[in-house]
Formats: structure tokens, C-alpha cells, sequence
């Protein structure tokens, strides 16, 4: 799949960006007139400040010290198999940060040597190989921007709106581009077995994660990532070696990859029998959900992030599609009774994540918030109810409902359900 | 100025690919078989790691701990007015790390309270204001991805050969996706003055640093970004805002932005009279050389990236251009007598950075490595020795000659000259 940007979408964002910038822009009427009687300098224009030694490595600001990864204490037993959520509703932009990607692990964060790690590839394969990373970095490489999305991102919200802030409901994406090897040409060289259909990816972790994928998968865009944003993977995305799935379920972008074995059938592992199935009302269970469906959400407002008080507005989010590139995003004002086209700024990439605004006039008066998205297969992103009556709430995965965010008079989100 | 990738140019690079995979794809030959004697498991394999409560804010692999930005301690008389260089020779891919984007202060960095800060916009402009961030974040906001290299990148070189590593002799450039307002949306909404032609931006640190640029391009493509990557502007970076002005000299984007002045003739500040002109051999000196020429650099193999022994081998660099899109890249192997074109993978935006590749299988011996970039006016990137006809050896700035690295058979790059 062609991560480049269709050029029907992107001559749509930037036509509803000339109407943005010629129906609403002024000044904001908060904006001051310049003061004479100002004759003050603040400290940082009067002193020397860091030189060039103080961070070899960069942090941000102080005064973003509340923009982290954030757990929530009570969902797991334990710290090395939970998660953290992305703080998506202080991000902008359609880049995630190496440092504020999600983490969701089984055992911990495995710290590979990576001189001592291996690939092993075999099963139903003419050449089985053991590979270093010094290997695969002789192979042809490409640069691709993913997204990558939980399959239990949202999965609180299937009985009724519980967590109150877009980093806890939707936080468990992150979007960046990706360094690596595709395995089609690695297999290719290798010598699949006509009758192989599938492979496991292994990791090396304690929990050593395994998961069965459909090789026709393999084969049309996964890849052996080394590198995430241009440096190389950071350890709790896999370092030194991750397997990238475009547009699948996180739990298939087996990190710390190890092992790749090819074979006729999957092989029924627990992540994907007793975890990853989704449990429907009647005790059955959807299994081999393997794509993330088109979804969206407001992540400014919303519960984390107040809005300024009334005057213009910038509504801002992200959308993203497993099935293909997002064409469309809608917003609503009025808890879906009307819904306007949102206007889609920045790379438009196929798998990837998009950001859409909306550029208001608030009149400080109560609304409920919502966006939709809409993908290249014509797919439109349902509410959450649609869900519940064909899926019922015993699920935990596949969440990707209509989010509503009640923005009050004072500027304050809530997470809320309409009916 | 268009941020979407030419469409013209992606198949280029697609093409480029799929030859590259079908002639060149191979096992290396140092790839193993499988040993089933081995059955020991790595510590990492058998205990649990770090937990989701470890790095609220991610730091790199301890292996990759090499990988930082660094300064030169005899270039300059102290650390405030100085500068360190993007680890380029360990990166891949087009987007540069927030934490290794390098560094250029004049009074060091300004460590700005975002709620304290101000921007002004006055002289010819019928309402002039004075904004806070709040302020500019109601505005209708854009995502762009763009290089920015200081003007003295490479400028050691100019009287031969010195400073031997891409990170020192290239490393003053990043490529990274910028949030903010469109410059002329919001000079637009002010009502500049007909007869106004400059606009001098200042920054808010305590060398003041000020530059006159040209209102034309202030009105074209410049932008008051307030976030990176996604996040906000990082300290060093000009945190909370910073002026990006696409393709021009990196001095021109002015940091920690607190004053816009618009008039009708240039400032003639320090910053582009004594500094930032171009000193010639008869004591002339060119003045206003704000544009970025198309240049190119191999990052890996490179002096601080030793090859693997021989057989297959990546050979990785970046190029980019000021001007417009890079449409081509070619790389030598034998000192500029043979050029054959590298293949360029990941996104090719206008202004922004591009990766290219050669694959090739080295036989171990010597090799003169080169790179040159072709960008969308058809400029070709020239020779140092060609430079060096028509502007002499007493520039610092704008040299975007071709770079020479000569591989040993040992694997260990130098950086050499040829004639």
C-alpha cells in the first residue's frame, strides 16, 4: 500500500482551509494593543541561559511537565503487564514523539543487547536463517508513517462513558514513521512453501508473546522495523527489532522480535484465543479482528484540556483508518443532530493517522462534541450504541463508537453518552 | 508553497525500489543457519523488565547512548554563543528527534514561561497588537514538515577537508512537522501597509537576536509555529514560539519570537551585516543569501559509521533544498567519475528533507564516496573545488559542496578531498 497522499484528498484539506482562513479569521478580540508604559523585560531577556553541553539529549520545557505517559493504577494487578496511555490531548500535529508513544506490555520492557539478538526464521521455508541486526542492515530498507492502535483502545467505554480524559479513553495510539526491512523481500529470498498460509512472530521478552498472522498479510506490507521517527526503536516499541502490521491491531507488531516461524495454520496462542477475540452477547466470540476499523476523536477539547473562554475556537483531533486513508472527518457541536466537515491539515497517508480542526466562534454556551470519520472503502465510524446492538458490552476490544465530550459553559470537558 | 508529495516524484521512488529489490535481494552471505545445540535464553528472555511506570517520558536504549548531539569545545569561546550538531550519522528516515535537532544560541536558552510570554506586531500595520499564546492557539493552525540548516553547515570545509564526521561537517540541519498560524493570515487580518517591503522578527532570549526578512516571504509560506513533532516546541528550539521560514537560513527562523515589526527597508542588523554575508577573495561580500541551496550528505557508511566487512551494503544519506523539492540524488563511488542514481524512499515534500539509498555489494576494496542532490529547478549541486572558483576560501557560510568520504578497506570512513 502507497503511503503517499491521494491527491483528491488533500486538494479537499486545502480548499477547506482557504474557506477556514476566509470566513473565520480576525483577530482575537482578547488580543491587546501594544502598551508604551511597558518598559519590563522578563529575566530570560536579561541572562544567559543553558549553553550547548547542558542536554546532549533533549527534554522538553518545565513547563510541560505535565504532558506524560499516564497509567491508571487500578486496570491492571501489576506494572509489567499494563499499559500507559499517549497524551494525545496535548499533542498536536500527526507525528507522535518517540518519548509520549503508549506502552502496553506482558512482562515488562525486555532490554535487548542488540548485538546478542537474533532473528530466527524457519518452519515451511526452503533456508531457514538466523539473522543479527548487522544482517538485516545490509537488506534494502523504506521508510513508512503507521499508526499503531491497541486493540482494546476505548475498550472501558463499551458499558456507558467511565474514564474522563481523551489520553485514558483513546490513548492507546501513536503514529510515526518506521525504518526497516519488508519481510515480503526477506521470504521472497528464503523460499516460502507454496502451502504455507501463515506465520507466528515471537517476542523475546520473559512472556515471549507470540502471534499468528495470515501470510498473505506478511506479504503485502509488514516490516522488520529498526528504527521509529528517524532514530532507532526505543526499548518499550521493541528495540532492537519489532515487526510492523499496518492498520492491524497493536498486539500483532510483535516486539523484540526473535522468532518468525512459517507454517499451514495458526497456532491458537493465548493472545489470540483467550485474549484478542471479542466476546459477544450471546457467549459466542469474533475472532481474527485483525483490522482496526476508521475512528476519530476531539482530542482539544476535551476532559484534560479546557478551552479558553468564548471567542474563536480551534477544535482539534486525530482520525485514522486500518482499512485505507481517512477522506473525511465530521464534527458535531450538538451530540450528532448536525455535523459540518472538518478540515484536514497535514500529511494524508494511507494506515496513518490524519488531524482534523474545526475553526468556531464559541458563544460560551454548553455543547456536546463529536467527530466521525469516514475511510477510502466509504466506511462511516458508527456510534457507540450502533456498536452495542450488534456486538452487546461484554467486549473489550474494537471500541471504535462515536466519542461526545459535554464542553460546559466554563470551559471544562466531560466525558459523556448521548442516547 | 505545497506540502504533498509529487506525484511525479513518488513513482520515481517506487520504481526505484522495485529495482532495487529484484536486482539486489539477498540472504547476506554471514546470515546462519539454525543451530538447534543452542537452547540458552538471553536474561532478558527470563525475567521480567521495566514497568509502564518507569519513563512517564521515554528515553532512548542505554546501547544507543552514542547517539546525542555534540559540540565542538575549540569552535567557540563559550557555551551560550555556540553550537552543537545533529547526530546525523546514526539517524534513518526523514524526521529528526525533537531531543536531537541541534542547537545554535547567542546568549544561550531562554527558558520562557509560556503564559509570561508576548508577541508584538506594530510599525506599518494599521491595528497593531501584543498576542499571548492563548491567543495565537484560537487562530486557524497548519501542519508542515520542513528542513531547517543554518547557513554555516559545512563551513569548516571551505579551506579543505577538516572535521571529520557527517554529524560536524553536516549535522546543523533537522527536518521535523511544524504546528502553528499562517504569517499572513495574520498580517492579513492587521492590514499591513501598502508600501511596507520587510518585517524584522526578534527574539525573546538576551541576545535580542533580530533579523530583517523580506515581507514578500513573510506573506508566502512563513508560519509562527508553537509545537514539533507533535509536541510543544522544545526550549532550545524557541519554545513557545518560533518563526519557520521555510528553506532560508536557519538564523532567519527567530526563537523564543516576541516582536514583529513591519517597515519598508531592511534593519542592517548585526546578524546580516557583520554576520550572515558572504566574504568573497577581492574583499566583497555577498549580503541577503537567505536561500538554502540543494545539497546532499552519505550519513552511513561515514567517518563515526564504520561499514560492515564486505558484501552487501546500505549506503544511507539525506538530501534537501531550499529552492523546492528534490527530485534527484546520485550517488559516486569512485570520487565523481561515475554517478549512478540513488533511490529515494519515504515522503518527498517541497522544502523538507528526503532519504536516499544505494544498495550495493562492496568487494572490500577503497571506495570515494559521494552524493549529489538535483532539486525541481534543475540546480545541480556542485563540486567544493567549483564553489570554491567563484566564492574563494573565506566564506563560513553556504557551502553545499559535494562531500567526499573515503570507505577503507577496513570499513573506516575519512573525510578526504578530491580534485
Amino acid at each position: 500500500m502507497s503511503n503517499s497522499s491521494p491527491p483528491d484528498r488533500h486538494r479537499l484539506g486545502r480548499r477547506a482551509l482557504v474557506a477556514a482562513a476566509a470566513t473565520t479569521f480576525a483577530m482575537p478580540a482578547t488580543a491587546a494593543t501594544p502598551d508604551p508604559a511597558i518598559t519590563t523585560l522578563p529575566d530570560w531577556s536579561q541572562s544567559l541561559g543553558d549553553g550547548v553541553q547542558a542536554h546532549p539529549y533533549g527534554v522538553p520545557s518545565p513547563f510541560e511537565k505535565h504532558v506524560i505517559r499516564r497509567d491508571v493504577e487500578w486496570l491492571t494487578a501489576g506494572q509489567q503487564s499494563s499499559v500507559n496511555f499517549t497524551p494525545i490531548h496535548a499533542l498536536d500535529g500527526t507525528i507522535t514523539p518517540n518519548g509520549l508513544c503508549f506502552e502496553r506490555h506482558h512482562s515488562g520492557v525486555a532490554a535487548v543487547d542488540p548485538d546478542q539478538h537474533r532473528l530466527m526464521i524457519h518452519g515451511m521455508v526452503a533456508k531457514p536463517v538466523v539473522l543479527t541486526m548487522q544482517d538485516l542492515k545490509r537488506l534494502p530498507r523504506s521508510n513508512r508513517i503507521y499508526f499503531l492502535e491497541c486493540a482494546a483502545n476505548s475498550g472501558m467505554e463499551w458499558r456507558g462513558a467511565q474514564l474522563n480524559g481523551a489520553q485514558f479513553t483513546h490513548g492507546m495510539i501513536h503514529n510515526v514513521q518506521y525504518t526497516g526491512v519488508s519481510l515480503r523481500s526477506v521470504f521472497e529470498a528464503l523460499g516460502i512453501d507454496p502451502r504455507a498460509k501463515w506465520v507466528m512472530a515471537e517476542g523475546a521478552d520473559a512472556a515471549g508473546l507470540n502471534r499468528s498472522i495470515p501470510l498473505a498479510k506478511a506479504m503485502d506490507d509488514c516490516m522488520l522495523a529498526f528504527a521509529m521517527n528517524g532514530e532507532a526503536l526505543r526499548p518499550e516499541q521493541g528495540y532492537p527489532l519489532r515487526l510492523v502490521v499496518p492498520g492491524w491491531q497493536g498486539n500483532m507488531w510483535v516486539k523484540w522480535l526473535r522468532r518468525l516461524k512459517i507454517g499451514d495454520a495458526p497456532w491458537e496462542t493465548r493472545e489470540e484465543t483467550s485474549k484478542y477475540t471479542d466476546l459477544l452477547a450471546d457467549g459466542r466470540a469474533r475472532r481474527s479482528t485483525f483490522v482496526m476499523d476508521a475512528k476519530s476523536v476531539i482530542t482539544s477539547p476535551s476532559p484534560q484540556t479546557a478551552a479558553s473562554p468564548k471567542g474563536q475556537m480551534v477544535i482539534s483531533g486525530i482520525a485514522w483508518s486500518g482499512r485505507g486513508s481517512v477522506t473525511r472527518v465530521d464534527v458535531s457541536l450538538d451530540g450528532g443532530r448536525n455535523w459540518q466537515a472538518a478540515r484536514i491539515d497535514g500529511p494524508v497517508q494511507s494506515l496513518a493517522l490524519v488531524r482534523f480542526y474545526a475553526d468556531i466562534d464559541w458563544n460560551g454556551q454548553e455543547m456536546l462534541l463529536q467527530s466521525r470519520a469516514q475511510d477510502s472503502t466509504g466506511y462511516l465510524q458508527p456510534s457507540k450504541n450502533d456498536l452495542r446492538k450488534i456486538r452487546g458490552v461484554n467486549s473489550i476490544y474494537h471500541n471504535n463508537g462515536i466519542q461526545t465530550w459535554l464542553l460546559r459553559g466554563d470551559g471544562i470537558c466531560e466525558n459523556v453518552e448521548v442516547s
